[in-house]
This record gives structure tokens, C-alpha cells and sequence, in this order.
């Protein structure tokens, strides 16, 4: 089955999603980051069969997260390691560990991230680099950018106010936002 | 076609991405957590067929992520509002936002966050939230917690130092770790 692509969206979270939103691929993504290589590594890893293995990678270096390196030329063999935009990927690995720790670990956590000198557990949060200050409504707001197109700036140049007038029926879909405690 | 369950690994990330790893599914929470509610509301922002929409709303509630509201009963009409752990999803989508933007944005950002009172636009990155430190490696590491397995143990006891003699072929898989710059 074909899967409609993200690819003519504008949104950066869709975008994001066209290279490792696909079954298989940011499992991938972690045990690359984790320093797996090769292809039966990655298979003994996940239980992948071997032909969705190979178009997860394969799709994975056409994304340029992954590279694609010969290291044995008889047999041929390829090994794969992250690019510098695939270890980019890792806060989005981080912050999806902190949710499934969160919620869906009844038992408690099989993996947790420690500060390596002290052993202290660590709880990622997601915070503005230059002023620390955690990204969270209504501090922060999502804001169309200067290659948004109208579509775009419609959505996200029109926030609903929590005392506004609701909106006109026609205008539901995009003035919609942020109901939040 | 049916995809292989993530549901016996006891990875938070793989535990993680069965609830919203499939295509579709982190889209709709973007909606979700935008604003929008109504089906035909989500089917317009996203140009979804309407059966994987159902599918994929189906999987969102039965995972506790979103609440199913009746909002009318003659005709019978749900609406869908994120719950607290489908709120606690933002940091997944803030940090596909950041990765998005720096990599797969060439004609500009579309979307972006902005401190609500001054425009300035943040840098999301993720750190501790009890020091604010970044969490990247060698500063922070990734270990097994007290509900790990054997195989996570030994996956996560056994970090591969940069100085350290090259694994044995047989601990190749799990010895392999953190090869960064």
C-alpha cells in the first residue's frame, strides 16, 4: 500500500515525519545513534525482515540521515552511520524516551538517561537555547515564518483568544488554537 | 498489511512510537494540540482518507492520548480533545519542529516559535530540567533503569570508550556505542 506523502506540506513536523515517519525508521535512527552499523546488526536488533530493512536504510541515506559506507569489497557489504543531520536527530529520540517513561512504563524504566559523571537520572525538557526559559504555551506561540504561504499564515496568524467571540463558521478550521488549561 | 508490533520491546521509544508511530498519527496530534476537534476538521487540515482517519483517531483514544467527546446527539457527532498525557506529546513535536526547520526547510521556515510577548524566535534545544544543562553525550549517557531486562542491561551496562580495545565479534552488537565526534 502507497502512502500519501507529506512532502507538499509546508510544515516542518510533516517534513520531519516524510524521512523517519515511516514504520521502522526512527527505531532505526536510535540504534544507529546508539552505534549500530551493519545491516544483520540492525536486524538482530529490531527482528526487521530483511527487505523492509533495506528500504528503511535505503530511504533513510536518500534522506541524507544516514551514509552509506563500503566496508568489505568481496563479499560487498555496506555499513551505516549517521550523518551530522542524523545525529541532529537525537532530541527527538530524547524527547520521545521521556514520554514513553512517562506514560507507558507501568513497570518502571528500562532505559533512562543518567549525567555520565554523577549518575543523576536526567529529565529532559525542551527549553529556549538563549534564555532557558521551557517552551510551553502561553509563553511561547507558533508563529508562521517568512516562507509561510497564505494557507499557513492563515492557520497560525490567528490565534483564538481564550475571551474572544467564537469564531465565524467558516473560519473554524483555522482559528482554532491552543485550548489550554 | 500488517505492521509488527513495537509492544514487547521495552524501549520507551519503541513503546513510545506504537501509540504514535504510524503515518498520520503525530500529524493528528499536531492538530490536535493546535485546536482542531472535529473530524471533518482534521480531514480538511489534512487531506486524510476518512476510514484511516477513524483508524488512526480509534488508535489515538484507545492509547489514552485523545478523549472522545460526544458534542451532538441527533446526528451522533464526536469530537476528540487531547488528554494530559496527549498534551505531554508537545515536546515530541517541538523537537520534529527544531529538526525540520535546520534540515529539511530550504526555501525558509514555514512554522516557527516565537516568545509570545517580544517575536523573538526560539532555539528549541533539550536539556535537565533540574540543571538546565544540555543532554548530549559524553555529558549524558543512556543506561538501563530498574525495570530493564537482561538484554537491556547488557545493551546499556556496556558502553563501548573511545580508548577501549575493539569488541569481540560475538559482543559486537551490544558493545557498539556512542561513536560521535
Amino acid at each position: 500500500m502507497q502512502r500519501k506523502s507529506f512532502l507538499h506540506m509546508p510544515c516542518p513536523i510533516a517534513r520531519s515525519l516524510e524521512r523517519v515517519g515511516e514504520w521502522w525508521s526512527m527505531l532505526i535512527m536510535r540504534d544507529a545513534l546508539f552505534g549500530l552499523r551493519r545491516f544483520e546488526e540492525f536486524q538482530t536488533s529490531l527482528g526487521i525482515a530483511p527487505n523492509m530493512l533495506a528500504r528503511r536504510l535505503n530511504a533513510l541515506v536518500d534522506a541524507g540521515l544516514l551514509e552509506r559506507r563500503r566496508y568489505s569489497v568481496r563479499p560487498p557489504r555496506d555499513e551505516y552511520l549517521p550523518t551530522a543531520p542524523g545525529r541532529d536527530f537525537r532530541p527527538v529520540l530524547i524527547a520521545l524516551l521521556a514520554f514513553g517513561n512517562r506514560h507507558f512504563a507501568p513497570e518502571g524504566k528500562s532505559v533512562t538517561i543518567v549525567d555520565a559523571q554523577t549518575g543523576a537520572e536526567a529529565e529532559p525538557i525542551v527549553v529556549d537555547r538563549s534564555t532557558g526559559r521551557p517552551i510551553r504555551e502561553p509563553e511561547f506561540a507558533w508563529v508562521s515564518g517568512p516562507a509561510a504561504g497564505e494557507r499557513t499564515r492563515q492557520r497560525y496568524g490567528r490565534r483564538r483568544q481564550p475571551d474572544a467571540a467564537p469564531p465565524q463558521e467558516t473560519d473554524r478550521r483555522i482559528s482554532r488554537r491552543g485550548k489550554r488549561k
